[in-house]
């Protein structure tokens, strides 16, 4: 059996990387092996991709440089760890996938989504199995981010008005494709997301595992 | 008057640097304004992508991570470099520019061409109005990158094959558009090299100014 691809996608500050901790902690229970990625990142190349996109730098990056970088380090990652793990049986889930590039680089930076589903084409050729959105308020997003402390990184520093072209677009993936998505409401406690990501996950599980 | 843009191509060794010094003296003999970049690299990111991209890692890169990598550089170098300067008339040299792209990622490694021209489409928009193909032996040309010492970058470590397939995929571009292309023997001695790519150029100089 082929393994799954499970995504968490949301703004920043919406709790993804906490949520995967109570996801993880599922599959654990249900004797289900799984690698936990993020994006950009996740492989040596892709790390040293993630710092070129995250550190604020002299001259603005143009809006076709990051795309490709994106899509650089998510090529990198299928190839050395994606395929391989879902090959294997192993599921594998991801802090962010290609939904980020059409929610970031399409409704924030207002490149076209014909180009990015090409690119989606080219180098990705599937889709999550299931992908989870956080959906939460852009300030309050912003408010959290900010209390994780450290500096902002060079998405962090974008407008307001950036991060609600991207709420939108999040918005309007899921809308496009309700089979695969779950939209949680990501300004509630944390417990309560995290439980709710849990059922959701625990849901799939069940319907998956019948369909075999 | 926009600016001209013009690109020296060929594989490892070929000339193409050392080419270009005799292309700038001519340049400044006829009091044209030019700036020289070079691939990939030419910007602060542009630079820092190169290294990932020369740099030999522990894991082998993804073709497909390759080509969006050398993109990435290139639409930075666009909107950085070149678009500003030949908007101000200045000339631009290029020391590899997309049809690189062609050879190595099209040729070298087997991608789809169809791939990389909707990538030039999309980010470059914009042919060289000259192309200097130094076209050499493989062997030759190899020996005499050897010879400037330092260790094989990543793309210096590939096979005769790859390079074969590379100098066939130059070729080829070459024949497509004669228009645009001049093919010099670089196996000749460097002075006969430059003194043919000068009057390449120099050709061209007059054409365009009697053109306009
Ligand atoms: N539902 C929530 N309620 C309150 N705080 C939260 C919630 N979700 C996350 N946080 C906190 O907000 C910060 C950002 O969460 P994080 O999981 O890193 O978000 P993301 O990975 O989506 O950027 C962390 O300090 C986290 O503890
Ligand atoms: N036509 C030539 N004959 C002999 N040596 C050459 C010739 N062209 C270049 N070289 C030498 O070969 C080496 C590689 O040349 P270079 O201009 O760096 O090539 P490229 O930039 O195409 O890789 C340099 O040491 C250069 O001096
Ligand atoms: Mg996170
Ligand atoms: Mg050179």
């Amino acid at each position: 059996m082929s393994g799954r691809l499970i995504s968490f996608e949301g703004g920043e500050g919406a709790g993804k990387s906490s949520v995967i901790g109570a996801v993880e902690s599922l599959l654990v229970e249900r004797h289900i092996e799984f690698v936990r990625v993020r994006e950009p990142g996740g492989t040596a190349l892709g790390e040293r991709v993630r710092s070129i996109l995250l550190t604020p730098g002299e001259a603005p990056l143009s809006a076709a440089t990051e795309l490709l970088l994106m899509f650089a380090s998510r090529a990198q990652l299928l190839d050395e760890v994606v395929r391989p793990a879902l090959a294997r049986g192993c599921w594998v889930l991801a802090d962010r996938f290609t939904d980020a590039s059409f929610a970031y680089q399409g409704g924030g930076r207002g490149l076209d989504s014909a180009w990015i589903a090409e690119l989606e084409r080219r180098v990705v050729g599937r889709r999550p199995d299931l992908s989870l959105l956080l959906d939460v308020q852009v300030d309050i997003g912003l408010q959290r981010a900010r209390g994780r402390g450290g500096e902002a990184d060079r998405i962090e520093r974008e407008s307001i008005e950036f991060f609600e072209r991207v709420r939108a677009a999040y918005r309007a993936l899921a809308a496009e494709q309700p089979e695969r998505w779950t939209v949680l409401d990501a300004g509630q406690p944390m417990d309560a997301v995290a439980s709710a990501a849990r059922e959701a996950v625990a849901g799939r599980i069940d319907l998956w595992s019948s369909a075999e």
